[in-house]
C-alpha cells in the first residue's frame, strides 16, 4: 500500500478559521466573549476532504494519508497559553472527526499547543489526549514557536526532554515542522520551512547522537526532503569529521527520517540517492504549499509519487519508501493497519 | 583558465586576530588604548597563503582565486560602527597585500563594515576605497548583520538601495554571505550559511524581479550552491506560479548566480542539472568550512573541481563554469585578466 505521511487539513470548514479570528480578536480586546467553535456538520467535514485531499489521494493511487492541522495555521507565535491550547484542541478535534469519518484513508497527527519557552505541560497533556484518547499516531513539533525569531533552544536542549519522554513512552514520532514566519526575512513556505529542516538536522549532528543515547526510541521526521540537507550531504559528513563528531548520515539513521516533499524529479533523485532508503518516507504535503501543475512536464508539483516512481528504485526499495518505513516509524499506524488486516 | 570565485583568507597571520581581540577588549573596557594592528612582514603574508590556499589551488589545477577576508570573522553582530570600519579596513588591507604579492593568483573581494540597521555610508565608503583605490573586484554582503537574529529587512528593501547604487555604478557583484551565528539554533557552517542563501533567493523571488528592474546591473552570487534552492527548484517555480509571480528560475537569471561549493558529487550533479549553466560559477571555499578528505572516495571534501569535472558537462559548459561566467559576473576581474593578456 501507499502511505503519504505528510498531509495537512488545509481545507477545513470556515468555522475553524472564524473561531481562530475570534480568539485573536479577544486577545486584542479581552472584553469580548470567550469564543466557541460554531457547529460543523459531519457532511461539512466529509465534503471538506472528499473533493480535496481524498480525491487527489485516490486519483494518484495513494491508500492512506497521515493527516494533521494546517501547519502555517498553528501560529505558535501567539504567546497566550490558554489560546494555544484551545486552538490546538479545536484543530485536533476536527482532524479527528475527518479521520473518524474516513478511517480507511486517514491517520491523525496532532498540533501541539506550543508557545516559545513556556513549560511543556500543556503540550504534553494535549499529546496524551490525542494519542491515548483519540488514537493519533504522531505529533508535529515546532522547533521555533516564535515564528521566525528562533528564540527557543536547539531541540537537543534539556528544555525539550519532558516532551521527549512522553513521545518515547507513547512510541509516536514527531515531524519537525515550523508554522508561519513573522520575520519578513523568511518567507514561510519558501525559506522558513526549509531553514527549519536544515537547522534541526545540524542541531542533531552537533549533538553527536547524545540525544538519542538518552532517548533511543525518539524519532524525528524532517519534512520537505530535509530542507538543504541531502543536497549538502558531503558538507555534513565533512563538518562532523572536522569537529570530531560521528558521521551524522550514519549516526542518526535510527532516529531521523526524511519525507519526499521535494517538487521536481532531480530533487527526488538526489534524495533517494544519498539518503539510505530506510530513512525516506513517501509524502506529498498535497494541497499544501505548492499547488498547480508544472507547465513543462504536465505533472502536478506536489505529485511526488511520480518522482518517486521515476527515481529508479527497486521494487523492494519502493515498498520501503511507500509503506514499510512509515509502518516502522509510526508503530501506532502499523498496529491500526494490522488490526484492520491491511 | 580555472577561476575559483570563493576563497577566504582563513590563514591570516596571527597579528590580525590579535588586533580583533584588542578591539573587542576595548569595547568591553573603553579605558584600554585604541588597538593597532602589529606590523606583518611581506614574508609572513607570503607564507600564510603560499603553503595553504596557493598550494592547494595549484595542486588542484586552479589558476586564480577570488579572495576575501574570513567570512565567519566578519562578525557584523558587533554593533559599534567605528570598530566595524577599522576591522573591515584591516582585513581588506591584508587581503590586498596578499593579492598584490601574488597578483597572478588572487583577485580581491572586500568585507563591508556592516552593522544591523545602521546607515550605509561607512559601508559605501569602504566599498569605494577597496574598488577604486585598491582594485578589488567585488564585495561580500551580509543579509543578516545581527548574526543569526535576522533583524534586517530583506535585501529587496529600500534600506539597501544606496549600496546597490554604488555596486551598480562600480559594476561589481556582491556575494551574499553571512558571518558567525550568535543564535544557538543555527550552527554557523551547517545551518546559518545555508539558510541565508535559501532565504535571500526567496526574498528575490517574492519581489518578482522588481529590484532588478530598478538596478539592472546589480548582480548577486549565492554561495554554498545556493543553500537549499537547487534541491527545491520545483518548489520555487510552483510557489511563484501560485503567487502570480514570474518564475524566479527564469526571471532572476541575469542577476543571480550560484557557486559550486557543494561537497559531494550528487549535489554538484543536481546543481549543474537544474541551474542554467550560465548561472553557475566554479568555487571551492577551500580551506574553509569543511577540510579533510572523504574516506569513502579519497577526494577532499572541498575539491569541487573533481565534482564539476565529473558532472558530465560539455567542454563549452565547463569553460563557462570555470571561466566565462566569472569574467562576465566580475567585469573588473575580466578587465584585469584581459590587460594581462590572459
Amino acid at each position: 500500500m501507499i502511505i503519504d505521511i505528510h498531509g495537512h487539513y488545509t481545507t477545513a470548514p470556515p468555522q475553524l478559521q472564524a473561531f481562530r479570528d475570534a480568539q485573536l480578536a479577544r486577545l486584542a480586546d479581552p472584553a469580548l466573549p470567550v469564543p466557541r467553535l460554531a457547529p460543523i456538520s459531519d457532511d461539512a467535514v466529509r465534503e471538506s476532504v472528499e473533493n480535496h485531499q481524498l480525491k487527489v489521494l485516490r486519483e494518484r493511487g495513494g491508500d492512506l494519508m497521515v493527516f494533521s492541522p494546517k501547519a502555517s495555521g498553528m501560529e505558535h507565535h501567539v504567546t497566550d497559553r490558554a489560546t494555544a491550547s484551545a486552538w490546538a484542541e479545536a484543530g485536533n478535534d476536527l482532524v479527528h472527526r475527518a479521520a473518524s469519518l474516513f478511517p480507511e484513508y486517514f491517520a491523525a497527527v496532532c498540533q501541539l499547543p506550543q508557545t516559545a519557552n513556556s513549560p511543556l505541560d500543556d503540550v504534553i497533556a494535549e499529546l496524551r489526549r490525542c494519542v491515548e484518547q483519540l488514537g493519533f499516531v504522531g505529533a508535529n513539533l515546532n522547533p521555533d514557536p516564535s515564528g521566525g525569531h528562533w528564540t527557543s533552544p536547539p531541540l537537543t536542549d534539556p528544555y525539550w526532554f519532558p516532551l521527549y519522554e512522553v513521545l518515547a513512552e507513547l512510541d509516536v514520532p514527531a515531524m519537525v515542522h515550523v508554522s508561519t514566519s513573522c520575520n519578513p526575512a523568511f518567507h514561510t513556505l519558501g525559506a522558513h520551512y526549509l531553514n527549519a529542516d536544515t537547522s534541526v538536522f545540524m542541531q542533531l549532528a552537533q549533538d553527536g547522537g547524545a540525544l538519542f543515547d538518552r532517548f533511543p526510541g525518539l524519532r524525528f521526521v524532517l519534512p520537505h526532503g530535509g530542507g538543504a540537507v541531502p543536497y549538502h550531504w558531503g558538507r555534513y559528513r565533512g563538518l562532523a569529521m572536522r569537529m570530531g563528531l560521528p558521521d551524522p548520515t550514519v549516526r542518526l539513521t535510527d532516529n531521523v527520517f526524511f519525507d519526499t516533499c521535494v517538487y521536481h524529479q532531480p530533487g527526488v533523485d538526489l534524495l533517494t540517492k544519498v539518503v539510505p532508503t530506510g530513512n525516506v518516507l513517501f509524502a506529498s504535503e498535497m494541497l499544501g504549499a505548492v499547488r498547480g501543475v508544472d507547465p513543462d512536464t504536465g505533472v502536478a508539483w506536489d505529485d511526488t509519487k511520480q518522482y518517486v516512481d521515476g527515481a529508479g528504485l527497486s521494487q523492494q526499495q519502493l515498498q520501503q519508501v511507500y509503506e514499510g518505513n512509515a509502518r516502522r516509524v509510526y508503530p501506532r499506524l502499523d498496529a491500526k493497519l494490522t488490526a484492520e488486516g491491511r
